[in-house]
């Protein structure tokens, strides 16, 4: 597994140590992290902090994503999707898409490529969290 | 105009007021306002706090939206729309979508009912704020 997929796993074990909901983002650009950040509904009270906005919003404003490549644990859900297509990152790389995630058609129709990594690390993180905490985990994908 | 749409207005006017970019939401529920919320990309320096989910991040964690209208000001990007399809908003009125916005079909397609006012005042207020910022206007929208 190359460096931005190791720390946004790192991310994501950070979130649950902190009680939240173990998914992280890298945005990349260049060989370089320009941010990281990991889900912080519980943490922050924010339910628009999801893995993937938290990185973009610790990346501040950025003059373009045309060069940049987004790294997340776990497949976009639609927000973040939607943000991917918005800001025009052209790449995501997605640690496993088995235990959530039915935008790769969506992102793919708005030429965004989606590499899927189907890491067994990344199904287990979700899986023992989904487990344990599952109405928080339906809380998040708005399922309650 | 309802008092939702006027708060949303009240909400862009301030943002604009703070040297930001103005286009301002309200989440409504049983007729009371639930949270609302301007764009902060400049006051915050926060990609992600577009008025809609600045309101949405200001209302906190909630149970559910299938009982909520968001009214926004300007017709939503693809990030917001992607935010309103995850949380299962059902309805969305939209001050107007001649200065910006492509999502109506993405939204409708996913069940979301969006009514566009067209408001002349809505219209006005992106036009003047569009041709005073275009350079702070193209970095909200991705295109510099």
């Amino acid at each position: 597994m190359d460096e931005f997929m190791q720390a946004a796993i790192d991310e994501a074990r950070q979130g649950r140590k902190e009680g939240g909901i173990p998914i992280g983002s890298v945005l990349m650009r260049n060989g370089e992290i320009v941010s990281r950040g990991h889900n912080k509904r519980v943490q922050e009270l924010d339910p628009i902090a999801h893995g993937e906005m938290d990185a973009l919003r610790n990346a501040g404003r950025q003059r373009t994503y045309r060069d940049t490549v987004l790294y997340t644990t776990l497949m976009p859900c639609f927000m973040c999707a939607g943000t991917i297509v918005q800001f025009k990152i052209p790449k995501v790389i997605v640690g496993e898409a088995r235990t959530f995630g039915e935008s790769k058609e969506f992102l793919e129709s708005h030429g965004v490529e989606v590499v899927i990594l189907d890491l067994d690390e990344c199904v287990d993180m979700m899986q023992e969290f989904i487990e344990a905490e599952p109405t928080l985990w339906n809380e998040d994908i708005m399922e309650l």
